[in-house]
């Protein structure tokens, strides 16, 4: 039966651009996340009308389907659980049409993040949601995520920027959703499907909207002594009224992590950085720093440092930009925690997370998209020390608790996917969750898209909605 | 059986508040629209688990279910076509939360847009989506038709301003959707939720976001003689990259008609005013505004005043604002047309407009959030007219038609409810129709909630989805 279906697939795309020995499909095993599963096929097809024929093919033969992008995802959305057949999207990269008069643009989901930026910048435009991983993450994924990035703190998530869509549903049809303005009539199922992470649809077109570059783009570094001192500071700054483009946060973990490896002139005795980015106006932009500037030095900045020009912002960005990956001078491994608490909450999170780390000996170094309450905990470990492993990801399910207990949610921007379905239900409780999961039959009947995803296994609500992809999954041989 | 109902009714809200006489319910047979019908009973609950007990016994029953606002409406939303009960959430007027530092209200779905505005500006912030009908419409009513305003090209409608709700569900149970930030997990049925137009849950409690007062507020008035100018000038104002807090435009039938009525000093000659407002830091605002008035100026205006202070501002918005008042003077009557185009495309539709009113001989005044691209064209008619009515009623079709052709939509903020179901083929088809339709049972089995509105009557996808009304129409008393 495989065969059969490598060949149909085959005549769909072309054979170039079916993968299916078990040497090529590793590179498919994986996304950005912990998690692994081996596809049985992987497609790559050219068109949405491919996308199209391949789902009525997959549906024909009761095969789950996994669509990917870049693969960068944090939380197993990628990840092919059940086994069949991965849609990678990677071919369809084109931006199809620039509308520079109504700013908005129609791409395929392919289309790299900053790609799209890059590609409008010769009309003045740019492309607002900027996750970490944008010089690799595509359109598709975002939309598949929800995702967010530094400067979502003014501009809002991916669902703030996307218009309409061109989604291939679970029946194989292709159909559009929203449009090219910001209201259309009747059920929101451009908002449904994004962030919906592959489960309910596979996007094949997206109507995105463009946002005009800013005259003038500042950029403030403050380094403080003390994470506390960092955080009375955000909280100052979003008091005296202002909404910068992005204001991020590193504690001294970070900083012994990242100065060596980027050299960003962090003081040996710094406990916090922040930066701050202003966009808008030129006289607005140097009267906002002004102010940011005045906020930060009521909290004993060590020092604070201001740039204007790319090159110098560059500079500035680099610490933090480079935080991730220096990490590794510090452990073998992290666990990359993504959590949302209330902004009035983060220096007690923050305290909490401290004690946590105190309490069970592992490191945990912290990152924070800061305006938005926005927390990236890092939880440093060891996979060679056996345990290590477990009790990290159990750290960060008590980090992810700490969160939802302060009010806060269990992801900011990296979805749940595989990752956290068993901390659904910190948030969400029975009720809850079957509401939700009502939804995915009323796209899905036969639950074929990304099935095993977001909601926790075993539910009550699960083992009704569910029970087709759990059984399927038992009985053949696609996993 | 309608007794033991009422009987069951006072039960849960007190004998009070169950309304049954004919002379009483007359008043709740109408909202803004033409559309009217009888509710068999209006129940005017006092809380959230008050609302929950109508529902279950609604369910009981088989009674559907229609909730209602202020009844400001203009598409037949509130009207309870099918009869049933009609939940008023007049009573529920209680803000009970304002969290300044963390910048959100939760509020009752009763509350009145702009009493929330004026509460939480003791704290230097605001409730950003002000609608028209602002001094009287409510929350709750917002977030059934994710109500737009003025003020919604800076800052977005009713869905980018409520994070969460707490809603009852058509069985009953009392659930919190969204939360306390920005962004949450899982599916977002907050979203799908906001602007379903009372057909997927009741809402009774709302959590919104809350905006900071600008520092500074400065608006500007032109005058052109020709509607073409002001279209071309509000193009410039957009493609100086610009983003002012409102664009708003008026034609000459419109000015000829309020003019008299509150003296807002327009030429004689006026064929076109442009009402421009801007917010923001001092500096910023004044470099805009004057921005704008050199863009205004490429265009050969009669006249521009700007005004700062409240009481000028408030001049320069009185022409506006007492527009629908004045059509009265014209005629006896007037369709109020509610639709979307991309904003390059106002100049055409405008035109297009024109040579229908020519053609047609009803005369046809519009008023436009035209930065947006939402036009309000006011067909004028005389009901006592035999067939005038109807006329009318199919000139607002062809308008919205040539919105869509133009690449627009059926609604910019007024919903579809009654009014606008024939019409949804212009911009959906088949396929798109059941898509969304397959939500309705998803949440409401029994097809409870505010039952045969949104979709076409007759289409093959409501043959499917709402047959339990349909059929339950026929069999009982309650229409």
């Amino acid at each position: 039966m495989k065969l059969d279906l490598i060949r149909e697939l085959q005549g769909i795309v072309g054979e170039d651009y079916v993968v299916y020995r078990q040497e090529d499909l590793i590179v498919y095993e994986y996304d950005g996340s912990a998690d692994k599963a081996m596809p049985a096929i992987v497609v790559i097809p050219d068109t949405a009308e491919q996308v199209a024929e391949i789902v009525k093919l997959a549906r024909r033969n009761d095969v789950p389907i996994v669509a990917r992008g870049a693969g960068t995802g944090l939380s197993g959305g990628a990840v092919a659980q059940m086994g069949g057949i991965v849609v990678a999207l990677t071919r369809m990269t084109r931006i199809l049409e620039v509308d520079v008069e109504n700013r908005i643009a129609v791409v395929e989901p392919g289309v790299i993040n900053l790609h799209l930026t890059e590609h409008v910048s010769q009309y003045g435009l740019c492309y607002a949601p900027d996750p970490s991983s944008q010089k690799a993450c595509t359109i598709g994924g975002n939309v598949a995520e929800n995702s967010g990035g530094p400067h979502c703190l003014a501009y809002g998530v991916t669902t703030n920027h996307v218009l309409g869509m061109e989604v291939v549903m679970a029946d194989g049809s292709l159909q559009w959703v929203g449009g090219r303005t910001r209201e259309t009539p009747g059920y929101d199922l451009r908002g449904i499907i994004i962030g919906s992470e592959g489960t309910l649809a596979i996007v094949t077109k997206v109507i995105v909207r463009l946002l005009r570059q800013p005259e003038a783009v500042k950029t403030l570094l403050a380094v403080f002594r003390e994470l506390d001192q960092a955080s009375a500071a955000v909280s100052g700054i979003i008091a005296a009224g202002i909404v910068p483009a992005a204001i991020e946060m590193m504690d001294d973990l970070c900083i012994q992590a990242v100065e060596p490896a980027v050299n960003a002139g962090y003081p040996a005795d710094a406990g916090a950085v922040l930066l701050v980015e202003v966009e808008g106006l030129a006289e607005s932009v140097e009267e906002e720093v002004e102010e940011i500037e005045n906020v930060c030095n009521e909290f004993n900045p060590i020092e604070i440092r201001t740039a204007t020009d790319q090159e110098a912002r560059d500079r500035l960005w680099a610490g933090r930009k480079g935080v991730l990956g220096a990490l590794g001078r510090l452990a073998p491994n992290y666990l990359l925690v993504d959590g949302t608490v209330p902004r009035t909450k983060l220096v007690e999170v923050l305290s909490q997370i401290r004690q946590l780390s105190r309490d069970s000996g592992f490191p945990i170094a912290n990152l924070l998209h800061a305006g938005d309450g926005n927390l990236h905990p890092s939880v440093l470990f060891d996979e060679r020390k056996p345990g290590d492993t477990q009790k990290a990801l159990a750290l960060g399910g008590e980090i992810l608790k700490m969160c939802v207990d302060a009010g806060g949610v269990l992801s900011g921007e990296h979805g749940i996917g595989l990752e956290k379905q068993e901390y659904m239900h910190f948030m969400f409780n029975d009720d809850d969750l079957e509401a939700m999961a009502r939804l995915k039959p009323a796209f899905d009947t036969r639950d074929m898209l990304n099935p095993a995803k977001i909601f926790p296994t075993g539910a009550s609500c699960n083992e009704v909605a569910f029970a087709g992809a759990i059984s399927r999954a038992g009985a053949d041989a696609w996993i």
